[in-house]
């Protein structure tokens, strides 16, 4: 293989394995649940961003132009969709943690939404992407919860899951080329769907 | 009863029912999904409307505020969620034609979306109001993509289901006080979950 312009092959990986880093958890799940879709495997879609919207006007081609509005929090996960017939929930966050998973990146009605997604019995987990390992999680909500109620949280906003917790609850995701992050292999495998 | 001012009763009558038509249809529906969660009966949410940030800054309070923005097409429904453990999906629409309901109101990826799901056996269909009549129908997908298949549609932005085609296969939603729309009633029926 001919790397251009004479770059020292030892460069080339190095921007090969930071771009790979800069692809964030959010692209790497739209193509994985894009090749899904593409596949008639899973429809699963990330909800678009709530915005509240104060001012709009039109443009001068007659476009309806957004120009003011603030970034709301959501009410819900940020994914869900349909596989195998089943109701799959969803959300996913990456942290420059090392030692483990801030608490407070989950809203607390996401965690509200949580418990009464499983209660209704449907497929409802965590991904979670610690950015410092370059490594991915699966957690059960189940298995989330449990720690939360647990733990006894004296400071929801200063607790962290800790990453032994996850890697003993958890299931790390293989990377993969077009399926990037298959997470539905797991949902499989952990919920008996094969 | 008392007619405060002096008002006649056609008066009030007018202004009430006004009154109910003017809570439309997206209103109705998200009481009617507050009064499922609220009783643990569904957990069915309407989607954030996509919007295409453009331009975002920081105001004096270090909030970030969206400046320019601009409305994007959904890829998918409206609505979705889980019921006694079953995915659901459905898109809502208001029309004020009386012939039928026009179906470019439906955009060609939200189409698409429906086939899918019904593939994937979700419960998954149209509620579709007629404004003129402030009557709400719940439509199948499958009847919706049946008669969308079977017309040979030469023009998709010129045409419509007539309105006796819903009556006959779709389910008139009775409006109620708490449940304004408890179309759950109709699925139940439909979809033999009861």
């Amino acid at each position: 293989m001919n790397y251009p312009g004479g770059i020292k092959k030892s460069t080339i990986v190095k921007n090969i394995t930071y771009k790979n880093r800069g692809m964030n958890l959010e692209n790497d799940l739209n193509l994985t649940n894009q090749y899904y879709i593409d596949n008639e495997i899973a429809f699963i879609y990330k909800k678009p961003t709530p915005i509240k919207v104060v001012k709009a006007t039109y443009n001068s081609n007659g476009n309806r132009v957004i120009t003011e509005a603030y970034y709301s929090e959501p009410s819900t996960t940020d994914y869900n969709g349909i596989y195998k017939g089943y109701y799959i929930d969803y959300e996913a966050k990456e942290t420059k943690n090392k030692k483990g998973f801030p608490i407070n990146n989950i809203h607390l009605h996401q965690i509200n939404h949580l418990r009464h997604i499983l209660k209704e019995n449907g497929i409802c987990f965590l991904i979670i992407r610690f950015i410092e390992y370059n490594k991915t999680y699966l957690l059960k909500a189940k298995d989330f919860l449990d720690y939360i109620d647990n733990e006894n949280l004296k400071n929801y906003n200063k607790s962290y899951i800790s990453l032994s917790y996850i890697e003993e609850k958890g299931y790390l995701i293989k990377e993969k080329l077009l399926k990037r992050l298959d997470y539905l292999e797991i949902v499989d495998k952990i919920w008996r769907l094969l």
